[in-house]
């Protein structure tokens, strides 16, 4: 059976993440459903992030197997068609070698955290950002992510429930920038790594906001990842401004 | 009664525009009936741009008389609490002279149009840019909108029922930037003019797409606009990709 590469973009405002489960809607469901609907029998997709409840995406990739050799822009435009009206759409198909594996074959994920800082709640981009009422320091989180950058026993920054056999990870990217927003200032925080930990985006972010926010001094960011304990963490941020972006393989299925 | 100036942001996409309606939501409404929760009895608030359904702001701008002599902060969080969850915020307060009016002391309004050209449906900008499936020739795009710039009569682009005295305009910017967008392009347009004709930007806007399209020749901009015959103006277009993003007044009330 020919094996497919879908780029996928998602608004996981209404999903319960990417996983499918049996009662609650999922991302993963939702597109198993619509390639039951071009060729009828089970489908399992396998993707390179299983991303939580709430968590969105603009470059998530997983894989199928498909019995007939479809034209990749028209199994895109059928599959979107069958997604609609949900928030999920197909943005690239690939036809890939039987032996790609979205999930196995990945060598680098990349992860937005966007966080906006103005007094008003959020308005157009409301469930896309997180928003905090207060202004924040950008040289301050940054002096605080750079204790973070490189390889490290990353207990701290992990869920208690994390199933990787390793805390160890390395990260190649943790990068802030600062953008004007309409009427306030948004963050954009850009992580790149082979692979990460659960929560470790959002343990990091929300770590940073208390260093931006005054609370944390920026070395009590690498005091906290010396103790190798959870429970100096600071407190895990919500979900709605991570964004799945962007998952590097050896080779590029899309380009 | 004191004078208070509101710069207000709104997802057009729940209400029937702005202005107030006996029996549909509307964003004056919203407001007018927040402030009556701060001080009972009837409020009407002026608007500076009477903005139509499903079209969006982020620097709108109305005045209100109150009685009591308010914090500007502390009017704005009132507001926003009797908001939510509507998707309106109070994004800056001022106090403003007696004769201040949002509509008639109005300098300059500024639009913003969000265009998006990619094939696959919008995700996260969904209902907030109206999304083309075909690329778009920037080039060409400028080109025809170098021809409206200036003072000119725009009955073409000028819906059949506007009610404005006389249909000559002055268009101060109309400049296209193309930006990235996930899996996609996005064209942005700028537009500044003391005033505009009612469902002027969408008819320029829906008339250079169709430039960028390959459709019209950049010249035939032209020609259409000295035509001054509302046969000759393009497609206009839906209101999603449409922002109020300023408005400018001789002294600037928020600064």
């Amino acid at each position: 059976m020919p094996r497919y590469a879908l780029k996928i973009e998602y608004d996981g405002g209404p999903f319960a993440g990417w996983q499918r489960q049996a009662s609650l809607p999922s991302v993963q469901g939702a597109i198993e459903a619509a390639l039951a609907r071009l060729e009828p029998g089970a489908h399992t997709i396998a993707a390179a992030g299983r991303t939580d409840t709430g968590v969105h995406a603009t470059g998530q990739v997983a894989h199928c197997d498909l019995a007939k050799d479809w034209d990749p822009f028209k199994l895109a435009g059928a599959l979107n068609a069958h997604l609609r009206p949900q928030p999920v759409a197909v943005v690239a198909v690939a036809r890939v070698e039987d032996d790609f594996h979205a999930r196995f074959s990945a060598r680098e994920r990349r992860y937005l955290f966007r966080l906006l800082s103005r007094r008003a709640p959020a308005v157009h981009d409301r469930g896309k950002v997180w928003r905090v009422p207060h202004p924040l320091d950008l040289a301050a989180m940054q002096a605080g992510a750079a204790h973070l950058l490189g390889k490290h026993d990353f207990t701290t920054f992990r869920a208690a429930g994390c199933q990787a056999a390793s805390p160890v990870k390395t990260l190649d990217e943790l990068s802030i920038a600062q953008v004007e927003a309409p009427n306030g200032l948004e963050y954009r925080f850009t992580l790149r790594a082979r692979s990460f930990l659960h929560n470790q985006v959002r343990s990091i972010v929300g770590t940073l906001e208390r260093v931006g926010a005054g609370a944390w001094a920026p070395e009590a960011v690498a005091e906290a990842l010396a103790a190798c304990d959870r429970a100096r963490c600071g407190p895990v941020c919500p979900p709605e401004g991570l964004y799945l972006t962007g998952v590097a393989y050896p080779e590029d299925p899309f380009a």
